[in-house]
């Protein structure tokens, strides 16, 4: 488990790489929901999600540690790659990254951006793994990596340090490395503070795993519109982590994600993805118990969508 | 025209009713124009748009002169409609707003979910004058009124104090009441920064007023996306203060605004209206000179946006 000097080694190595978001004011969410709402704005954070984080802490820990990286290789649906190009780049290492054939256009249009090579592969983890191997890259795991939670940690330390102290704090989950740092920096500060995870019903990794007491492939493929939280697997390191610091992890529906979607866009006005709107969901799904005008952070952790997915809410 | 007393004397007034909204970094679209990107992301402003300053500070003012107000009589096409609106529920007093038919739906019931009276109507004006006298009401300009240019004047003094010293401001322009105030509030401080507005070929009042030599109504309905910056005239007032301060107005055509629109979004990571992104557009299409590395601060006007503008984004 990582400790806060982990967290706080993490922030002063990446700080320099990777922006200190804004917690923004949410009056208008707060509102209408009845509470006191603020809004961790990773939408806002280099390659527009907290990705960046994990990965640079990863790579330059790594640095740190005197190893001599050659290269980077990755896989992800889409944020972790994004960011790991961009840091790839920044750090002058050439990067590979596998990707899913379904990823959203627009993310693998923006690894290339970045200067990323993208393979697409039904295999994210098998093909990483070879290239890795046949290249002499580092693997960067997308969230089973104590140096990668230590980063997306970070976030959770600028929650702590922003003055607003939170009674609950909302986090999407996909593969729980996000969730994980959160609750290690929350829970070691304010341990009054609930930290709940919510996934797709139809991407429910981290509630598998909790079911099956470990953390395990997925039976069927995941999907959702949320397709940042569509990891085929939760975390070993995660798991561990949610098992002993989160609250709860629930499970939300795609039309509930659609429409919190809209609702978050409409009354945050961040651009955010639909892996961002899960906690409104849980919310408007009567999931999560709140006491009126608790203080709730909603980490909106990604914003990189596109005109297609925008689209689609005028279905509902 | 106002002074930096009115200005700071507005800046006081309605801050208990208004946010001071944050100056973002734009890291990746300045990145990609080659500038020093800041976006004053008036987007967050309650009710979505600036629009909120001017209201309060004309309405709070009136109070402080002696005024008696027992109701506020708008007209608009969205913005104005839903500030005036949200003001009139904080200070108590009932609203009426007068909108045309085409006004954006989300628009039209934002103003009634704030509590406002909508009244769909061609003749904005004429038939707000005849509400306001028939119910002795207080009549709420949008723009051609020295207290709501000084409430707008807020958003340039905040640019003004936030540390980033702008060599150039783009404001969006419809009836002109923004880059009034915004010209006055920087000018007066930072003489050397340059103020351009921008607004639709297809809506296009100061361009109009200032080919002209006076503010008169556009010969046409003016038509845009930019549906914030369709003004069928442009203020008298603004007109004196476009002539002295802002170094000039540039137009952009729809196209423009649509491939700008996307852009901004895709960027910035902000929500923001198809007017918000008319500077973009303009220097997009090399409408304005910059040099390199330039501080350019974007002005965010507005996020209110529909489902059924986003579907827009993919027809491009």
């Amino acid at each position: 488990m990582i400790t806060p000097t982990d967290i706080s080694q993490a922030a002063a190595r990446i700080a320099d790489w990777t922006l200190r978001t804004p917690l923004l004011p949410g009056p208008r969410l707060g509102e209408s929901l009845g509470l006191d709402v603020a809004l961790k704005a990773e939408n806002l954070q280099h390659t527009g999600s907290f990705k960046a984080r994990g990965v640079f802490n990863a790579l330059l820990a790594r640095r740190e540690r005197g190893a001599t990286i050659t290269g980077v290789a990755a896989f992800s649906a889409g944020n972790h790659a994004m960011a790991a190009a961009y840091a790839g780049r920044a750090l002058a290492l050439p990067t590979v990254v596998c990707m899913p054939p379904g990823a959203v256009v627009t993310k693998i249009e923006a690894v290339r951006r970045y200067g990323g090579e993208v393979i697409l592969t039904d295999d994210l983890l098998g093909t990483c793994r070879e290239v890795a191997a046949q290249r002499g890259y580092d693997l960067l795991h997308p969230f089973d990596d104590p140096d990668v939670i230590a980063g997306q940690a970070t976030v959770g330390a600028e929650i702590v340090a922003s003055g607003f102290t939170p009674d609950l704090v909302l986090v999407p989950v996909g593969g729980g490395g996000l969730i994980s740092g959160i609750a290690a920096a929350v829970k070691q500060s304010l341990p009054g503070a609930r930290i709940i995870g919510i996934e797709p019903v139809t991407a429910n990794a981290m509630t598998h795993a909790l079911r099956a007491g470990a953390a395990g492939p997925l039976p069927q493929r995941p999907q959702s519109m949320a397709d940042g939280l569509t990891a085929p697997f939760a975390g070993e390191l995660a798991f561990g982590y949610v098992t002993s610091w989160v609250d709860s992890i629930v499970e939300v529906d795609e039309d509930s994600i659609r429409r919190a979607w809209w609702e978050m866009l409409d009354q945050t006005k961040l651009l955010l993805e639909p892996s961002a709107a899960v906690g409104l969901a849980a919310l408007r799904n009567g999931l999560i118990e709140v006491r009126p005008q608790e203080r709730v952070v909603f980490v909106i952790s990604g914003g990189n969508t596109s005109p297609a997915a925008l689209a689609s809410l005028t279905v509902a």
